[in-house]
Protein backbone atom coordinates (compact mmCIF):
# COMPACT_ATOMS: atom_id res chain seq x y z
CA UNK A 1 0.00 0.00 0.00
CA UNK A 2 2.89 2.46 1.35
CA UNK A 3 4.84 1.80 -2.49
CA UNK A 4 1.64 2.55 -4.09
CA UNK A 5 0.94 5.80 -2.41
CA UNK A 6 4.86 7.06 -3.03
CA UNK A 7 4.12 6.28 -6.72
CA UNK A 8 1.21 8.26 -6.45
CA UNK A 9 3.57 11.18 -4.31
CA UNK A 10 5.68 11.35 -6.93
CA UNK A 11 3.53 11.39 -9.47
CA UNK A 12 1.02 14.38 -7.85
CA UNK A 13 4.23 16.24 -7.06
CA UNK A 14 5.59 15.66 -10.56
CA UNK A 15 2.60 16.63 -12.26
CA UNK A 16 2.34 19.70 -9.43
CA UNK A 17 -1.63 18.24 -9.25
CA UNK A 18 -3.49 17.58 -6.40
CA UNK A 19 -6.16 15.04 -4.63
CA UNK A 20 -8.67 15.37 -2.48
CA UNK A 21 -10.77 11.90 -0.87
CA UNK A 22 -14.45 11.68 0.08
CA UNK A 23 -14.91 8.03 1.78
CA UNK A 24 -17.51 6.27 3.65
CA UNK A 25 -16.75 2.35 4.02
CA UNK A 26 -12.71 3.01 4.58
CA UNK A 27 -13.87 5.57 7.23
CA UNK A 28 -9.86 7.41 6.78
CA UNK A 29 -7.74 4.82 5.67
CA UNK A 30 -7.12 6.03 2.29
CA UNK A 31 -6.53 9.78 3.88
CA UNK A 32 -4.42 8.29 6.26
CA UNK A 33 -2.85 6.16 3.56
CA UNK A 34 -2.16 8.83 1.30
CA UNK A 35 -0.88 11.40 4.05
CA UNK A 36 1.40 8.90 5.74
CA UNK A 37 4.20 9.80 3.11
CA UNK A 38 6.74 12.74 4.06
CA UNK A 39 5.21 15.91 2.11
CA UNK A 40 2.14 14.92 1.28
CA UNK A 41 0.73 18.61 2.10
CA UNK A 42 2.02 19.24 -1.08
CA UNK A 43 -0.79 17.80 -3.23
CA UNK A 44 -3.30 16.28 -0.43
CA UNK A 45 -6.24 19.04 0.63
CA UNK A 46 -8.79 17.45 2.09
CA UNK A 47 -10.50 14.56 3.15
CA UNK A 48 -13.77 13.75 4.34
CA UNK A 49 -15.11 10.68 6.27
CA UNK A 50 -18.85 11.02 5.31
CA UNK A 51 -20.00 7.80 7.34
CA UNK A 52 -23.59 8.92 8.34
CA UNK A 53 -26.17 9.34 5.02
CA UNK A 54 -26.31 12.85 6.82
CA UNK A 55 -22.67 13.66 6.38
CA UNK A 56 -22.65 12.98 2.77
CA UNK A 57 -25.67 15.53 2.06
CA UNK A 58 -24.39 18.17 4.82
CA UNK A 59 -21.04 18.09 3.72
CA UNK A 60 -20.57 16.98 -0.34
CA UNK A 61 -24.19 18.13 -1.06
CA UNK A 62 -25.69 14.86 -1.93
CA UNK A 63 -29.20 14.98 -1.71
CA UNK A 64 -30.88 12.75 0.57
CA UNK A 65 -33.59 12.06 -1.68
CA UNK A 66 -30.79 10.62 -3.70
CA UNK A 67 -29.17 8.41 -1.25
CA UNK A 68 -33.03 7.23 -0.42
CA UNK A 69 -33.33 6.25 -3.99
CA UNK A 70 -30.33 4.62 -5.22
CA UNK A 71 -28.28 3.43 -1.55
CA UNK A 72 -25.75 4.52 -0.20
CA UNK A 73 -23.42 2.51 -1.31
CA UNK A 74 -24.16 2.92 -5.25
CA UNK A 75 -22.40 3.73 -8.54
CA UNK A 76 -24.07 6.97 -8.61
CA UNK A 77 -23.24 8.40 -4.82
CA UNK A 78 -19.69 7.10 -5.39
CA UNK A 79 -19.67 9.43 -8.14
CA UNK A 80 -21.39 12.36 -6.20
CA UNK A 81 -18.87 11.70 -3.76
CA UNK A 82 -15.67 12.32 -5.94
CA UNK A 83 -17.19 14.83 -8.06
CA UNK A 84 -18.55 17.16 -4.50
CA UNK A 85 -14.94 16.76 -3.20
CA UNK A 86 -13.20 17.72 -5.95
CA UNK A 87 -15.40 20.81 -6.33
CA UNK A 88 -15.36 21.71 -2.59
CA UNK A 89 -11.44 20.95 -2.34
CA UNK A 90 -10.87 23.08 -5.63
CA UNK A 91 -8.64 19.45 -6.48
CA UNK A 92 -7.37 18.38 -9.85
CA UNK A 93 -8.46 14.42 -8.33
CA UNK A 94 -11.53 13.81 -6.44
CA UNK A 95 -11.79 10.15 -5.29
CA UNK A 96 -15.07 9.10 -3.79
CA UNK A 97 -15.32 5.41 -2.07
CA UNK A 98 -18.71 3.80 -0.93
CA UNK A 99 -19.44 0.50 -0.03
CA UNK A 100 -20.70 -2.05 2.41
CA UNK A 101 -17.09 -3.37 4.96
CA UNK A 102 -19.89 -5.50 7.19
CA UNK A 103 -20.27 -7.39 9.07
CA UNK A 104 -23.80 -5.86 8.42
CA UNK A 105 -25.61 -4.40 6.21
CA UNK A 106 -25.39 -6.48 2.94
CA UNK A 107 -28.37 -7.76 1.21
CA UNK A 108 -28.73 -10.07 -1.44
CA UNK A 109 -28.19 -7.76 -4.55
CA UNK A 110 -25.09 -5.49 -2.27
CA UNK A 111 -23.58 -8.44 0.03
CA UNK A 112 -20.83 -7.34 2.52
CA UNK A 113 -17.91 -6.51 0.34
CA UNK A 114 -19.72 -4.44 -2.35
CA UNK A 115 -17.23 -1.30 -3.24
CA UNK A 116 -17.66 1.32 -5.83
CA UNK A 117 -14.60 3.62 -5.99
CA UNK A 118 -15.11 6.74 -8.65
CA UNK A 119 -12.50 9.07 -9.46
CA UNK A 120 -13.38 12.79 -11.16
CA UNK A 121 -11.21 14.78 -12.79
CA UNK A 122 -13.52 17.58 -13.56
CA UNK A 123 -13.96 16.35 -17.49
CA UNK A 124 -14.99 12.86 -16.83
CA UNK A 125 -15.77 10.43 -13.85
CA UNK A 126 -15.03 7.27 -13.53
CA UNK A 127 -16.50 4.43 -11.12
CA UNK A 128 -15.84 0.50 -10.81
CA UNK A 129 -17.49 -2.00 -8.85
CA UNK A 130 -15.90 -4.57 -6.39
CA UNK A 131 -17.24 -7.36 -4.67
CA UNK A 132 -14.29 -8.01 -1.79
CA UNK A 133 -14.02 -11.36 -0.18
CA UNK A 134 -13.22 -11.51 3.24
CA UNK A 135 -13.30 -9.46 6.87
CA UNK A 136 -14.20 -5.79 7.64
CA UNK A 137 -10.50 -4.97 7.95
CA UNK A 138 -9.78 -6.88 5.18
CA UNK A 139 -12.61 -5.43 2.97
CA UNK A 140 -11.30 -1.95 3.96
CA UNK A 141 -8.08 -2.65 3.11
CA UNK A 142 -9.06 -4.19 -0.46
CA UNK A 143 -10.80 -0.75 -0.91
CA UNK A 144 -7.98 1.49 -0.37
CA UNK A 145 -5.53 -0.58 -2.33
CA UNK A 146 -7.90 -0.71 -5.31
CA UNK A 147 -8.73 3.01 -4.59
CA UNK A 148 -4.67 3.71 -4.86
CA UNK A 149 -4.65 1.72 -8.10
CA UNK A 150 -7.55 3.61 -9.66
CA UNK A 151 -6.10 7.09 -8.72
CA UNK A 152 -2.23 6.20 -10.10
CA UNK A 153 -4.24 4.79 -13.59
CA UNK A 154 -5.85 8.31 -13.76
CA UNK A 155 -2.90 10.41 -13.98
CA UNK B 1 -5.46 1.03 19.95
CA UNK B 2 -7.62 -1.10 18.87
CA UNK B 3 -8.32 -1.72 22.56
CA UNK B 4 -8.92 1.73 23.23
CA UNK B 5 -11.18 2.30 20.36
CA UNK B 6 -13.66 -0.55 21.66
CA UNK B 7 -13.78 1.05 24.77
CA UNK B 8 -14.65 3.80 23.42
CA UNK B 9 -16.54 2.12 20.89
CA UNK B 10 -18.69 0.48 23.95
CA UNK B 11 -19.33 3.52 26.12
CA UNK B 12 -20.46 5.68 23.24
CA UNK B 13 -23.27 3.08 22.17
CA UNK B 14 -24.14 2.38 25.80
CA UNK B 15 -24.47 6.01 26.52
CA UNK B 16 -26.36 7.19 22.80
CA UNK B 17 -23.57 9.60 22.32
CA UNK B 18 -21.80 10.30 19.40
CA UNK B 19 -18.71 11.68 17.85
CA UNK B 20 -17.12 13.75 14.97
CA UNK B 21 -13.19 14.52 14.32
CA UNK B 22 -11.14 16.88 12.75
CA UNK B 23 -7.75 15.75 12.20
CA UNK B 24 -4.49 17.76 10.47
CA UNK B 25 -1.16 16.06 11.25
CA UNK B 26 -2.97 12.54 11.77
CA UNK B 27 -4.28 12.54 8.49
CA UNK B 28 -7.33 10.41 8.97
CA UNK B 29 -5.82 7.87 11.25
CA UNK B 30 -8.01 8.42 14.18
CA UNK B 31 -11.25 8.22 11.85
CA UNK B 32 -9.46 5.26 10.52
CA UNK B 33 -8.73 3.76 14.03
CA UNK B 34 -12.59 4.62 14.86
CA UNK B 35 -14.42 3.22 12.21
CA UNK B 36 -12.66 -0.14 12.34
CA UNK B 37 -14.66 -1.40 14.85
CA UNK B 38 -17.64 -2.53 13.59
CA UNK B 39 -21.01 -0.91 14.85
CA UNK B 40 -19.05 2.39 14.46
CA UNK B 41 -21.92 3.78 12.26
CA UNK B 42 -23.96 3.76 15.08
CA UNK B 43 -21.94 6.71 16.59
CA UNK B 44 -19.03 8.36 14.45
CA UNK B 45 -20.94 10.50 12.00
CA UNK B 46 -18.34 12.69 10.37
CA UNK B 47 -14.56 12.92 10.10
CA UNK B 48 -12.27 15.84 8.35
CA UNK B 49 -9.09 15.64 7.69
CA UNK B 50 -8.34 19.39 7.25
CA UNK B 51 -4.70 19.15 5.39
CA UNK B 52 -4.80 22.42 3.94
CA UNK B 53 -4.91 25.82 5.73
CA UNK B 54 -8.05 26.33 3.31
CA UNK B 55 -9.70 23.73 4.32
CA UNK B 56 -9.39 24.37 7.56
CA UNK B 57 -11.34 27.56 6.54
CA UNK B 58 -13.61 26.39 3.74
CA UNK B 59 -14.89 22.95 5.57
CA UNK B 60 -14.57 24.11 9.61
CA UNK B 61 -15.08 27.60 9.36
CA UNK B 62 -11.71 28.60 10.92
CA UNK B 63 -10.95 32.25 10.03
CA UNK B 64 -7.59 32.64 7.95
CA UNK B 65 -6.40 35.58 10.06
CA UNK B 66 -6.59 33.45 13.40
CA UNK B 67 -4.60 30.84 11.73
CA UNK B 68 -1.79 33.29 10.26
CA UNK B 69 -1.76 34.76 13.59
CA UNK B 70 -2.17 31.49 15.65
CA UNK B 71 -0.40 29.54 13.33
CA UNK B 72 -1.99 26.06 12.14
CA UNK B 73 -0.53 23.68 14.95
CA UNK B 74 -1.61 25.83 17.85
CA UNK B 75 -3.59 25.36 21.07
CA UNK B 76 -6.00 27.93 19.95
CA UNK B 77 -6.70 26.66 16.21
CA UNK B 78 -7.16 22.33 18.29
CA UNK B 79 -10.04 24.10 20.27
CA UNK B 80 -11.99 25.60 17.17
CA UNK B 81 -11.77 22.31 15.17
CA UNK B 82 -12.83 20.06 17.96
CA UNK B 83 -15.60 22.81 18.50
CA UNK B 84 -16.07 23.27 14.57
CA UNK B 85 -16.58 19.65 14.07
CA UNK B 86 -18.95 19.20 16.96
CA UNK B 87 -21.37 21.65 15.66
CA UNK B 88 -21.05 21.19 11.65
CA UNK B 89 -21.65 17.25 12.34
CA UNK B 90 -24.45 17.98 15.25
CA UNK B 91 -22.55 15.19 17.73
CA UNK B 92 -21.95 15.11 21.48
CA UNK B 93 -18.19 15.25 20.98
CA UNK B 94 -15.64 16.80 18.82
CA UNK B 95 -12.31 16.12 18.47
CA UNK B 96 -9.74 18.47 16.90
CA UNK B 97 -5.85 17.35 16.40
CA UNK B 98 -3.54 19.42 14.78
CA UNK B 99 0.59 19.39 14.99
CA UNK B 100 3.70 18.87 13.67
CA UNK B 101 4.76 15.26 12.46
CA UNK B 102 7.30 16.24 10.54
CA UNK B 103 9.86 15.49 9.43
CA UNK B 104 10.17 19.17 7.91
CA UNK B 105 7.77 22.05 9.89
CA UNK B 106 9.14 22.19 12.99
CA UNK B 107 10.96 25.24 14.55
CA UNK B 108 12.61 25.96 17.96
CA UNK B 109 9.03 26.99 19.52
CA UNK B 110 6.89 24.29 18.25
CA UNK B 111 9.69 21.41 17.43
CA UNK B 112 8.43 18.47 15.00
CA UNK B 113 6.17 16.18 17.42
CA UNK B 114 4.40 19.40 18.74
CA UNK B 115 0.54 18.20 19.02
CA UNK B 116 -2.40 19.74 20.18
CA UNK B 117 -5.32 17.62 21.02
CA UNK B 118 -8.67 19.59 21.77
CA UNK B 119 -12.16 17.82 22.61
CA UNK B 120 -15.25 19.87 23.01
CA UNK B 121 -18.50 18.63 23.99
CA UNK B 122 -20.33 21.85 24.15
CA UNK B 123 -20.23 22.32 27.18
CA UNK B 124 -16.49 22.97 27.64
CA UNK B 125 -13.66 22.55 25.00
CA UNK B 126 -10.51 21.37 26.86
CA UNK B 127 -7.19 21.07 24.78
CA UNK B 128 -3.66 19.36 25.64
CA UNK B 129 -0.51 20.06 24.20
CA UNK B 130 1.94 17.28 23.89
CA UNK B 131 5.56 16.55 22.52
CA UNK B 132 6.12 13.10 20.87
CA UNK B 133 9.18 11.88 20.27
CA UNK B 134 10.30 9.68 17.19
CA UNK B 135 9.40 9.62 13.01
CA UNK B 136 6.20 11.01 11.40
CA UNK B 137 4.35 7.81 11.59
CA UNK B 138 5.41 7.10 15.67
CA UNK B 139 4.14 10.79 16.30
CA UNK B 140 1.11 10.00 14.27
CA UNK B 141 0.19 6.94 16.07
CA UNK B 142 1.06 8.80 19.84
CA UNK B 143 -0.85 11.53 18.81
CA UNK B 144 -3.57 9.02 17.89
CA UNK B 145 -3.76 7.15 20.90
CA UNK B 146 -3.72 10.01 23.29
CA UNK B 147 -6.43 11.61 21.34
CA UNK B 148 -8.72 8.49 21.80
CA UNK B 149 -7.03 8.22 25.81
CA UNK B 150 -8.38 12.00 26.08
CA UNK B 151 -12.08 11.33 24.32
CA UNK B 152 -12.33 8.16 26.94
CA UNK B 153 -11.74 10.24 29.93
CA UNK B 154 -14.33 12.90 28.22
CA UNK B 155 -17.06 10.43 29.13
Amino acid sequence: MTNLAKIIHNNLLKENKTVSVAESCTGGLIAKTLTGIPGSSGYFILGVVAYSNESKTKILGIPAELIAKKGAASRTIAEKMADAIRRIAKTDYGLGVTGIAGPSGGFSQKPVGTVFIAISNGKKTICKKFLFRGKRLSIRNQACFNSLKLLRSSF
